[in-house]
């Protein structure tokens, strides 16, 4: 099954792609989608648009989970982030209704075993249970990869309790 | 010339169309976008992304005019209408650049001469510009239609600067 996780942004997007059988799982790709602060706000949400409409050409996945929104102490920045948040659920629910969201306190547990392990402790982890050399960069791929195991083993534990 | 109004919404987008020439304003069409409270987020701004691709089918606008949004005292609510506003943006920019934004006091400004104009106002105003018989309902259409009025003018008012 092939997972594609997202931490959504207006500047910076993460998305990584995780491929999971029976709990194992393999990196497939990461990376970010970067809009220019200079562009207008509707040409930045038309690229994360046709951005998270090639991740989903170009990746196929069966389940998409979505890091979600906790409020911004910024509002400007949180209405702007939600607009780019707004985009991308958009472009995935146009294809897909398998479409999940994680509380950044449900990735942190998913993960380290606990809500309040810090960015770099994260950051280990996600690089250990997909078998990588170097943690991934920026943050917000990390970020995006780590929702995305976070999908995966609560698959895999609904499964688990299923067959109980 | 046909301009497309939004008052962008999650629960309900108001939209209203009207024909320019000349400084004088026809009414071709005005209504709302309703989503439903139930539904799961990703499918309600789906209903909006296909409500407004359906939008710009219909009526072809030649220019589209966004109500800005204002920061709502509700953080929740404030997020869900930002996003809603970020998928309808997106389906506009996909098929123009002729996308303009205005303030709340902006519009009072054009439509009444004063930015302190009550709803009521407002809705008389939008009612005798246009020649229509009784007040545009709901509010979010009437409003809709009072940004569509305020871009007419402020073209016409370009124009006429571009002249002198």
């Amino acid at each position: 099954m092939i997972i594609l996780g997202i931490d959504p942004g207006l500047a910076t997007l993460g998305y990584g792609v995780i491929e999971t059988d029976r709990g194992k799982h393999k990196l497939v790709q990461y990376g970010t989608l970067v809009t220019q602060p200079k562009q207008p706000l509707p040409q930045r949400l038309r690229a994360i648009f046709i951005g998270m409409n090639q991740l989903m050409d170009t990746y196929q996945p069966d389940e998409v989970a979505f890091e979600e929104l906790f409020f911004s102490k910024n509002v400007t920045t949180g209405m702007a982030v939600a607009s780019a948040r707004g985009v991308a659920l958009v472009a995935v629910a146009q294809r897909t209704e398998n479409l999940y969201e994680y509380t950044p306190m449900q990735v942190k547990q998913a993960i380290t075993g606990h809500g309040k392990a810090d960015k770099q402790q994260m950051q280990q982890m996600v690089r250990v249970l997909l078998n990588m050399k170097e943690i991934a960069k920026p943050d917000d791929a990390a970020d995006a990869l780590a929702v995305a195991i976070t999908h995966a083993n609560s698959m895999a534990m609904k499964h688990l309790f299923r067959i109980q």
